[in-house]
């Protein structure tokens, strides 16, 4: 059984930044409202690049700076709400990109939580000794999937994509602790629909496409809830103190709810870093992208504990613990 | 390091079948040209019901059948490529469905080999012993995908879910070797597009789904090429010749396929049972479906060796050779 760790943090978000104040031309809104209640300034918007662009971006970036070669690889996971296509998976496609010829590659669907789960994936198959090098990405292009039209929801999102390369560790880092949980009953809560049945043969209607519904007060109470509980799990696994814990870098849904998990767990603030005012949610790119920040602004350090933390549609939550 | 079994199987299709000659009452076609070109007869179509709601037919029949409480399930996964929604995850409908309040759940996208490729990340949790009781399942709704208009795709998918409660081996049950591989570079020739990328920021058009897109010359070579070199592979891994495997339970795409892989191998076709004129192609669903009916007809006994051999979108091919 190996030890798990991660070698290399990469992120890329598309160049066209659309700020509060931009929305503001296209719907009745204004960077008050947005900011005030999510702490969201602006959003990166892909315009013609597709969620296989953002991760193929990230997995030359990961290969370049870790000195692996594509060869090497031999999993590639994307975490994604937001594929490319229903076949090939965008995994597939990246694999190809970046002609990692001797991976295997599929993606994993866990809404906002993709990015732990697909992480957690990738630990099995490197403690079983099956893959000795993995490629984990969180992508999205979500303004492909929301409603320009909707303000409640629209104003919320942005794309982008980051990841890591894990390998086994043979220094002291390592994947400490793990607690992923879903709440399928509460799966009506954050949804963005896809094509719906056929209701009779013979009457082939377009294809609907249904955009974001969420109710953002059962997801605030969810969140607000399972994350701690998660984490308190997690430690509590890894045989760890909260207070322990240097770096929670959590989904950036929105800052109210890192704010009050933080209370919640009478933990420093300081110890919560944000982005979400430059990116949006970014769902399956969120911690992986504000991991990697952390690991370029020399705040994450080797020999660190961090935690990590996503949460959103299924609903779905998930916790690493890492000895960075 | 735990050894994997098969514990229990079903499979559910919907009620409404659509013969080759329903068929020809919209498109051109006839039961004649797609039935020499592919085998298949008939497919169950889907009126309603989801990929989710299929899938959770399946789940209940497994647990009931098993005798296994919901509870008692650590992990869900689904295979598709037609999953309910962006988020939540099919899985994790499944999940609050059944009421498996302590199965964490997530989608596995990797086309046609979706099942094989989520077999191989469900064993990966057995054998780290990350989770003792899995529910594997493959599930489609496609008939809500293809473009009914498009008479060279749209006669060959079906709608269908399968799957398998997958635990640690207490006996020679075990699954002996697996073998995935990923051909990204080919990835155009199977897609079946969803929402592209804005092109401007501001000019927000209608969601645009394409349906299948095939370049069948491409996928017949790609198939008859790489499923018997993954076979091989897997056998070789198991310590087994080819003629040691019992049943080949192949992902049912077409059965001049089937047939020209048997040819290969020199194998008797005997050996490979065939559905596909029942159900059409039902991509992640097709193998465990099948297994299901060889369990269900007493053709797969305990102690036989199966090779159950996916392949499609990716492209992807997935083997896993096993003592069932």
């Amino acid at each position: 059984m190996e030890k798990v760790k991660i070698i290399q943090t990469a992120h890329y978000v598309p160049d066209l930044v659309v700020s509060n104040d931009d929305l503001s031309q296209i719907m009745t809104t204004s960077d008050e409202w947005i900011s005030k209640r999510t702490g969201i300034k602006r959003r990166h918007v892909s315009l013609g690049e597709n969620t296989s662009d953002l991760c193929t971006k990230v997995a030359s970036d990961l290969l370049a700076q870790s000195g692996w070669q594509a060869s090497q690889l031999d999993l590639i996971i994307v975490a994604t709400m937001s594929p490319d296509a229903y076949t090939p998976a965008t995994a597939a496609i990246v694999q190809g990109n970046i002609e990692a010829t001797n991976a295997f590659a599929f993606d994993l669907a866990a809404a906002c939580s993709g990015f732990a789960y697909a992480f957690e994936v990738a630990s099995q198959f490197i403690t079983t000794g099956r893959a000795k090098k993995v490629m984990v990405l969180g992508g999205e292009v979500l303004s492909k999937v929301v409603d320009w039209q909707d303000r409640t929801t629209a104003v919320l999102f942005g794309d982008g994509a980051a990841g890591v390369l894990l390998t086994e560790s043979d220094d002291q880092a390592a994947i400490l602790a793990s607690d992923l949980q879903t709440f399928g009953s509460d799966a009506a809560k954050l949804s963005a629909g896809l094509n719906q049945p056929l209701t009779s043969f013979g009457d082939f209607k377009p294809k609907q496409i249904s955009a974001f519904a969420m109710d953002g007060h059962a997801v605030y109470n969810f969140a607000t809830r399972e994350v701690p509980a998660s984490l308190k799990r997690a430690c509590h696994q890894a045989g760890l103190e909260l207070a322990e814990v240097d770096h929670f870098i959590l989904h950036q849904a929105n800052e109210r709810i890192i704010k009050a998990i933080a209370k919640r767990l009478k933990l420093p603030l300081s110890k919560f870093a944000v982005n979400i005012s430059e990116y949006g949610n970014t769902s399956a790119a969120s911690e992986p992208i504000l991991l990697d920040e952390l690991v370029k602004q020399n705040k994450v350090k080797r020999g660190q504990i961090i935690a990590l933390s996503g949460f959103g549609g299924g609903l779905t939550v998930g916790t690493q613990i890492i000895r960075y």
